[in-house]
């Protein structure tokens, strides 16, 4: 068992003092790194590299070795939980993700295959035990999923999908089967989760993409429910040290109350919100993880640095707080932009941990 | 000069006392009635039939054929201000609207046209005077414009956006020219809206579909800030009665407590907040719309009348409600559903108005 040489993230997830406030990017292992799209063509497609235990712990590292970042996140792709149910993922150029057999009905829900985490996902599990080998105790590994509700929107819907027809037409038409897809995939999620943390996850987190789509009522009894079933079923000890747990809705900040009050140890705010405004709705209940919104990247060092210490600022002083963007760091985006930010945040909060 | 016969959905947008809740829904003209799907093949293309004003008056007047509606709105693009300033619209199939000259510099901006609405937007002017004709006081007429922020991104992203990367790289590296753009606009819109009110329009609605992009102090100042600037300088008055003004920023409910100071009548609000909890939060400061999910409309009519009693009831006993859908309907739905929602909302709103 190897030492954490830097566990700042781990303790602003909950809420301990730290000497400056950590740092990390959605989706900083993609993309707009140059590195990354070699050996995605090595790879030959994205899924291959998502399935390759090697390549995926390459490129995982990969933003390690040109940033100063706190964590590290698992490559991999929210969708291979449901194509491990059965469904048949692929990737058609332009059209992103979709699956052979979406979810129709009832007996499609019935039909789910429930997956083995070291056969079906043993692909996963190999890659975070890899990585956190790799990692050497450099920084904390995060793992992560697809919220229940998330994944349920690409199942019924095919793929992607601009109004979700066909997840709210049977959200609103047939409740029950909802709930039971919903129910199949929360348990997927609670063994996936706790493989991940067996085999090296320090931290998980979910991404709620999509809970945002939905009114209030339907985003606590279909999205932010089954997040709290799986918060209540998750290992919460990793050698020794608890694993934190972060939710993330993208476009639920109206919502923060009620997470906070998820089991979750923080939540993760899109760009929309004043991170100062959160923090005074949910006291010191939980962290908070973010936003900087991901466009300031492609303006000047001057401009990213300024929006960095304005969300400082606006955080204040205390415990509790990661920085982050408040989406994943786009594809177009310059590299050495993304160093401003993570130097900026360094560099600017130390007045903010004395 | 006609009497108006049925006023409640003015009335209800100043706070005023009505018989029952009015209704209206978002894009009611529009592709899920198969009667506007015959106009439009009759016209050949989208942006004919915008351009037609008999056309435009048809499919405008087509839902009041079939519904019970309590307003009717001009059947328009937003996109006809960015096309007269100069940009040079068009629809591309699949791809949705597109210029031929998106706005890349400060040199673009200040080589904006500035249109005359009698000339360059008389086609627009032709189809409110003719609806409003045609209505002959049947119910009043809203006229619309989309907010300057959201002609602002497809005017720089050239069409459509996943993530706004040119709209908010000059946002954020250049917001002088930013300011310069949206100022631009507004001036525009200003126009545009008071044209239309002078050749009948008795509402107006001004649509902020991408404000819920922006960061907090962004959407101050980018988006409610030129909404402000409208607001300000319309004219309020149309043959002896007020024109109450509605804004409705997609995805920013956060914000309700700035948009009920803006000065506008009503604010129309999405789905995703709960219509009560809005009421408590701006009081009787402005009067709100909206705001069923639309995809509810999938569902059977039981479920759809569900819904429609639970947002009467969340809103409660009182003035100020104009009943809505919380975005545009869905070019999928039944139109007999719209039918179920209308005729539920002056059902059940009854005895919340004794």
């Amino acid at each position: 068992m190897t030492t954490l040489k830097n566990d700042r993230f781990l303790k602003a997830l909950l809420g301990e003092p730290v000497d400056i406030t950590p740092v990390w990017m959605m989706r900083q292992a993609g993309r707009y790194l140059p590195e990354y799209r070699a050996t995605r063509a090595k790879a030959g497609n994205f899924l291959k590299l998502c399935k390759t235990p090697e390549l995926a712990t390459e490129v995982t590292i990969q933003p390690l070795e040109r940033f100063d970042l706190d964590a590290a996140i698992l490559f991999s792709d929210i969708l291979t939980i449901p194509d491990a149910m059965g469904l048949g993922l692929y990737f058609s150029e332009g059209e992103g993700p979709r699956f052979e057999r979406p979810i129709q009905n009832e007996a499609d829900i019935k039909n789910l295959i429930v997956p083995a985490m070291d056969k079906d996902l043993g692909y996963v599990m190999d890659a975070v035990s890899m990585i956190h080998r790799e990692l050497d105790g450099r920084v904390p590994l995060i793992g992560f999923s697809g919220s229940p509700w998330t994944l349920a929107t690409y199942m019924v819907e095919g793929g992607s999908s601009k109004d979700f027809s066909k997840v709210k037409g049977m959200l609103y038409e047939n409740p029950k089967a909802m709930h039971m897809l919903l129910d199949k995939v929360a348990d997927c999620v609670i063994d996936y989760l706790n493989a991940q943390i067996s085999n090296g996850a320090q931290a998980v987190m979910i991404f709620d993409t999509w809970g945002g789509a939905l009114t209030t009522r339907d985003y606590k009894e279909f999205s932010l429910h089954y997040m709290e079933k799986i918060i209540s079923r998750l290992t919460r000890e990793n050698a020794g040290r608890k694993v934190p747990i972060t939710i993330f809705s993208k476009g639920g900040c109206q919502w923060l109350e009620a997470q906070a009050q998820s089991g979750a140890d923080c939540i993760g705010l899109d760009w929309t919100i004043d991170i100062g405004l959160a923090r005074k709705r949910v006291g010191d209940k939980v962290a908070l993880q973010g936003n900087m919104d991901p466009s300031v990247l492609y303006a000047a060092a001057d401009r990213i640095r300024e929006e960095v210490a304005f969300i400082l600022d606006s955080f204040g002083k205390g415990n509790g707080h990661v920085f982050n963007l408040g989406h994943g760091i786009h594809q177009h985006v310059n590299p050495d932009n993304a160093k401003v930010l993570i130097d900026a945040v360094h560099e600017l909060s130390k007045p903010y941990h004395t």
